[in-house]
């Protein structure tokens, strides 16, 4: 093996990874010519030895050619395993939420397809607070001091020692929705709420209700429900699980929403529900399924309300074979999309600062 | 920033990651001295003064502590975002099968709990065949040739000539069960469909039918049902997907499973089948909901199965609310921990060759 001089072989790595970097943030093309060799040794801040020995590393692996006494140009875009960047991803350990899962993993479809590896921070600590600090994932503080993480995408909101470490290192950070105390950029799902409260009004539905999973949203949701629907008592808003859960394992669902129909199914029948609003497909699922259980099992008992309901495009579990109602869909993948092209705007000073609060809007897939 | 000499620079981080390694693979706890230098230096192949910079690395960084003039010895087990080795996750781009995304998050917990990084490999290619080769993913072959990866967990199976390459640079791997051609350690779940048969037996149960997502499994199930049940005709047995699915979309389920409805509902009352197997909680969800439906819209329409199924503990959107039949469930958690778990032992020598077929047995929610 060569030797090399001093910490070369460091620099010659950064380098290479630059090099794979500049390929794609500058939307290079195969055949394109890179820049003179003066001028990347000034971007990278290298010697002239450290960018020929990248270059011919890369050479080597097939990415690029020289073209004797003329320029270096792209041989071929696929970028042979090199990362670009290093994306720490800051989550909870959610096993139990498929959307949680199929965002995770839409995230690294997308992170890979932008030449990205990433490195999983999982929360250390079962406690639960509001808000996080860098101590609660282990390294995580480690590898934003050293510049070891270029970028982070974070699904848990941080305190504000953590993100003053994170700014003195000048590490972009996206947050997805669930970060809801976090400032700076972020992706959110728009609430499906106040289309389906418009709906109600437009069908001239009088008892609307909201069946809806519950925190960290409880008390905006119902002063909103409220405001809408200022005649319906409160028992018309109801939430399966207003507190936190700790554990990661599944939630009792099915116990949950049974009370809530109990309930509804209990009302004289000029007070119950005329429509339910569920934004929320493992719910609608069930309270679909058990009132058709109910009906079945008591000749009596007719209650058919139009549900107002939302899936996800990723997990479509729930697809009854006739209309119900009006149905809105989440796209996971759209969602992980603009999260990731936001962080690598970020990264490479291209983000426009309006764009600060991305939100996603979910579709109507069938007209009221 | 001090200078080193030669490459010591890059053999310092390979020996910080081999003391990470060593302390999480001999299973130190903190307190716990390490060898002496001079076996460590023998250990890794590496001189007198890497050691020595790797271990005040570590000190640095919270991980050992010397005590003066004594041993070196483990301070904290929290390794600081150290990573003791890279995994490569050989995958399809798989978005809308939960099934799938939640074994990949359950895989990158259990990795990371291991102080394993994991680096994606996601196949380049539309188009399908049963084998692949590394080609189809872009880097692989780079990774396994300059040892980048110690470890592949794989869910596609290899072709002779990838194998070979693998084999040549003794990169353990361990495949999960969709990856079903490839030889070696294997991780899969039982099929529960040998243990549903004897329950329609003890049961009594005279006219079974089988309702099976399909690819790639079809002609070995079909066989199995024959010989368990010679008298029951083909129709009995129905698959919904029996050829392969090629792009990253949802499966139209309900209009396929639909149609075996429909067969299963025009029957005769005295053909129709007094048991449904259904292995799969998307296929099972759908045909209970709409045998309901069916039921309430025709009064005469009586027909009411046993129920064999299956549900996945990690995603339990189908809970009816009171018993329908017999109830597998699948712990995928459990799954991943079985795979990461031989991959560790394969790495660190430890492998028992008998675990080759490692199964993970589904579990009778409700005994019959």
């Amino acid at each position: 093996m060569k030797k090399l001089k001093n910490n070369q072989g460091n620099q010659t790595e950064v380098s290479k990874r630059k090099l794979i970097c500049y390929i794609h943030d500058q939307k290079l093309r195969e055949g394109d010519a890179l820049p003179s060799q003066t001028v990347l040794r000034k971007l990278f801040g290298v010697g002239a030895f450290t960018i020929q020995r990248a270059i011919s590393a890369l050479e080597k692996d097939g990415i690029l050619e020289t073209i004797p006494h003329r320029a270096v140009r792209v041989k071929s875009l696929k970028t042979n395993g090199y990362d670009a960047r290093l994306i720490g991803l800051v989550c909870l350990r959610r096993s139990y939420i498929p959307s949680s899962t199929i965002l995770l993993q839409c995230l690294l479809n997308q992170l890979a397809d932008q030449n990205c590896q990433c490195k999983l921070f999982l929360r250390n600590s079962n406690q639960m607070t509001d808000v996080d600090s860098l101590a609660h994932f282990d390294g995580l503080q480690r590898c934003i001091e050293r510049g070891l993480i270029h970028g982070i995408l974070t699904t848990v909101s941080f305190d504000d020692k953590s993100w003053r470490i994170i700014r003195d290192h000048h590490i972009p950070v996206v947050s997805m929705d669930t970060a809801s105390h976090n400032k700076g950029c972020k992706v959110s799902f728009a609430s499906i709420l106040p289309q389906a409260y418009g709906i109600v009004k437009s069908r001239h539905l009088r008892r609307p209700a909201l069946i809806h999973c519950g925190y960290p949203f409880v008390n905006a949701i119902r002063s909103e429900f409220k405001a809408y629907f200022p005649k319906q008592d409160e028992q018309y808003c109801r939430f399966l699980f207003p507190d936190m859960i700790e554990a990661d394992e599944a939630l009792p669902m099915a116990n949950a929403a049974q009370k809530v129909l109990d309930d509804f199914c209990g009302m004289p029948e000029d007070l119950r529900p005329d429509v339910l609003i569920i934004p929320d497909d493992f719910i609608i699922n069930y309270v679909y399924t058990e009132l058709l259980k109910r009906r079945l099992a008591s000749p009596s008992f007719h209650w058919q309300p139009h549900f107002i309901y939302i899936i996800q495009k990723q997990n479509l579990f729930f697809t009854p074979s006739e209309p119900i109602g009006d149905c809105f869909e989440f796209d996971i993948i759209q969602y992980a999309e603009r999260a990731v092209q936001a962080l690598h705007e970020k990264m490479t000073g291209s983000f426009n600062a309006e764009n600060e609060n991305i939100t996603v809007i979910p579709h109507l897939v069938n007209a009221p």
